[in-house]
């Protein structure tokens, strides 16, 4: 059966991207690479709209994660965690892990965190380090306001903004420098279009500063010491070589798409994915805010949700993603980012319809892929 | 101009795994890459000829070998570590971000250490909690007796044999279970001949023991957590799923080898190109115990071994590599491990002395080459 992947990471790689990862190996300090990383370097600048170093790492998104608890914040330290998700529950975990004190705001599934909440929060407690959030809460399909976030963060001089962007960066709007972010993290396996191995971390002069008096144990992810490194073209340790051969090319398509075009891209899909469930009667798990990565679709009442993940795979060759945890068997998700365009919505959305009306819900064909090539169709 | 890359890791990748990497990505928690990482981990196993889980960590070695002190030490717990090279000081290291004290053995740059300097210090000190070494020093190219040394190391019920095999494991015999060794750390750009990103970590039921009451802070290097996601065929975070695609392909073709053919071959080649070095006039670096893995090469009195590696590089696209620290310039190396045969070695040795020629050392092209053909030749 011909496979199709649109699971919320890891992505779809172009065939362009494989090949080129499919290169004779270059040597990590040869001057080969060292150009090459300095175009990555810079590209990678222009994704995430900074002028701050975007560290490498040979890491999954979680390894950035952890290093941008344990290279800021002391034991004892405290940090405002927002938690709408399960990659909210895991800035929590990694804080623990770090004896990092956490403020928890606790955010029910399928919403966002409201920046009144943040606001509150710090003016009560003045001794808080770092607020952790995620731009895109990949397990509810929520977009949480990063930038009205960030507006009060700025206010603390001695407060970093930390974002988890692993499934947002790439897909919409992140203005690292304009908006005040300190500590940006993504991964290669999501936008990038990547195999999974890579995380990327951009930090500002803010959390440069403070973190100069961490005191958490750090080693593999000491980001010093990458920055050091990177200032010479190479990483601190042996590079993932092959991923950041296809990170140049990722890039490279990118550009030539262009930054808004390609937020203008997965917006649209996201969108006509959106509606196009609607139209059959399915209801969005977000209750605000979707974002535009992945679309969390509930499974209609008296059907399984975890049921419809699974006939998608098997009876379609579909690999999309299924509910984790609390949402497990209640909602499906379709990825919306990366090497994605028009006809993977359609396959989605028609394989959905197929799906359900196998399992004996109510609905007519083709509904929901009309009302996909209304949207797709309109410039 | 063509391009052979002879460096201590990364090292060459097959056209078999290049390819099989560059199929579409499968994902990390579909029914297939399940079945391929159940096969992976009994070949693994077969690696390491251990029982042991062997674990899979979306890391270069050196995340390996951090979890390898943060899952199995307490801050104040005392550490042996054997520093004989470049990787010697990064165990010594690694143990000091993590507030691990250390009794260190210095070694002598070129030679190995001796067993019994590890016993008098065990019996000095029955509070070490763990012996840490390289099986073989990639900075000198040479093996220490990792054998002798775990039998020193089992008569201590509380004490560990930590390794670090990165370069070794898969060049020749590391018998896990059979010498006892708790903890063994591989890489996939050594042996494994795949691009750097993956790290194997074999563990004992005595380190799961010891390691169950260890109180540094980890998390994404979480062994118990990535144990208990092995089980169930997953890994705890995203895997590098392109990657352990390759591993799978690539242990295939180890084991079709056989795992004494791999050794003999590695054995056979590191043998030939330290005969053929000799031949010229050349000194081996190693004073003794010279490790198959990799052969390091003195630079003649009053030449640059820089310019050797610089050479090889630019007149005869050649990716060698040079002295790490205190021995850039005094050395050059060249690996004998992974995807390489007899023609990797005759191509090595006669680039070397073409190279040397052309810096006016005196010496007859095809000498060491031929002593190659004769060593090669024979069965």
């Amino acid at each position: 059966m011909k496979r199709y992947l649109l699971a919320p990471g890891p992505t779809q790689v172009s065939p362009e991207v494989l090949l080129s990862m499919a290169a004779p190996i270059l040597h990590h300090r040869a001057p080969e690479f060292a150009s090459l990383l300095e175009r990555v370097k810079a590209d990678l600048k222009w994704l995430f709209q900074t002028q701050n170093d975007v560290l490498i790492l040979a890491s999954t998104g979680t390894g950035g994660m952890e290093g941008s608890v344990s290279n800021f914040l002391s034991p004892g330290d405290k940090a405002l965690v927002v938690n709408g998700g399960k990659f909210g529950e895991r800035w929590l975990r990694i804080c623990s892990a770090y004896g990092v004190k956490t403020e928890e705001i606790k955010v029910e599934w399928g919403f966002a965190v409201s920046p009144a909440q943040i606001q509150a929060a710090l003016q009560r407690d003045p001794t808080i380090r770092g607020v952790f959030t995620q731009a895109s809460e990949t397990s509810t399909g929520v977009a949480h306001p990063i930038r009205e976030i960030a507006e009060i963060v700025r206010q603390h001089e001695d407060c970093l903004m930390v974002v988890d962007a692993v499934s947002a960066m790439g897909v919409f709007d992140i203005q690292t420098d304009a908006w005040g972010l300190d500590v940006v993290v993504t991964g290669s396996q999501k936008a990038l279009a990547l195999p999974p191995g890579l995380a990327m971390v951009s930090i500002s002069e803010k959390a440069w500063r403070l973190g100069a008096t961490a005191k958490n144990p750090r080693f593999y992810f000491n980001f010093k010491k990458e920055r050091e490194s990177l200032s010479k073209n190479q990483t601190a340790y042996t590079a993932a070589v092959s991923l950041i051969v296809g990170l140049d090319q990722s890039l490279k398509m990118m550009k030539e798409e262009g930054l808004q075009n390609v937020f203008a891209r997965c917006g649209k899909l996201a969108h006509a994915t959106r509606e196009a469930m609607k139209s059959i009667g399915l209801k969005l798990f977000p209750k605000e805010c979707p974002s535009d990565s992945v679309t969390a679709v509930e499974a209609p009442d008296g059907f399984d949700g975890q049921q419809v993940y699974k006939d998608l795979r098997v009876k379609y060759g579909i690999t999309a993603a299924g509910g984790q945890d609390q949402l497990k068997g209640k909602v499906f998700r379709i990825a919306n980012m990366g090497y994605v365009d028009t006809f993977d919505v359609i396959t989605a959305v028609a394989a959905v319809e197929m799906v359900l009306k196998g399992m004996g819900y109510p609905l007519k064909l083709g509904t929901g892929v009309g009302v996909a090539q209304e949207i797709l169709l309109k410039k």
